[in-house]
């Protein structure tokens, strides 16, 4: 049975052919330290946890953290690296229909970027801890910015498909 | 004079010896068309900008799309291609006293990666009319996300260093 692989395809998902070669390069900066081993013990939703999560930041970059405990909020970018990248049409258990793979937060997309606005609850040197994470521990980071409310923030933003499914 | 050069280092500002090697690598998926051909034309906030820009997909991606016009608003990660990223302290011309990387939303860090919320107003074939950008014509596209208030919105959220600033 493939239906529990999630990274295996369902019925009505699409795969495409990846581009011949890469565009540009990441660096991982950090980790990030959760309570989840497995992907099954992740939360489904950030917003359904409030476990204290740790980002730790490489030595190299400590002194980019200058200023950062003045914010409340963060986002997060972190790089989903036990993703598949070539599904253009997913079908989520939990949502039935399959769905375009950019109407989604599914970590199985072309760049495996997700991004996360979390509190920031401490900073401790390298470490900060926050809350509003839901990744695998051990995930590798890629930036941490600050969250601007004026830019960031639209209350009343729509995710149609989601409002309306069953 | 080099004070006008956006890369150029300012007084204050740090620069560290990037890692020796790369650890991932991303596709370019799409193009965004804007307004401004030169750094110095491009809005300081896109807020102040009302100016529609357009999302251009590569064909290869085009189903990744399917269901996104029922979003009214965006997430969208692009590459901020002509920026270096060895800055730890920056110290931007309009803010003086130098900053932290992670404390900045500066195309100058370890990954130039910017993270975007726009208002998606129409799609048509593999491009999207959006409003909220500021970046350069040409600027590669990384990833499109759907924007989730109950999770991407915090209209509380507080920036100390700037709300502070003389």
């Amino acid at each position: 049975m493939q239906e529990d692989d999630p990274f295996g395809i369902r019925p009505g998902e699409v795969a495409v052919p990846l581009p011949p070669a890469f565009d540009a390069q990441v660096y991982f900066i950090g980790r990030i330290r959760t309570p989840w081993q497995r992907r099954e013990d992740c939360p489904k939703n950030a917003r359904e946890s409030d476990a204290k999560c740790t980002i730790e930041i490489d030595a190299r970059w400590t002194a980019a953290l200058t200023g950062i405990g003045t914010c409340s909020h963060l986002l997060v970018l972190y790089w989903m690296d036990r993703a598949r990248r070539d599904l253009v049409l997913q079908a989520p258990r939990h949502y039935g229909e399959p769905r375009g793979t950019f109407a989604l937060r599914s970590p199985v997309r072309p760049n495996p970027i997700a991004a996360s606005v979390v509190r920031l609850v401490g900073v401790d040197g390298t470490q900060l801890s926050v809350i509003g994470l839901d990744c695998l521990d051990g995930t590798p980071l890629i930036d941490l910015k600050p969250y601007f409310a004026s830019t960031d923030a639209v209350p009343d933003a729509v995710v149609g498909w989601h409002a309306e499914r069953p």
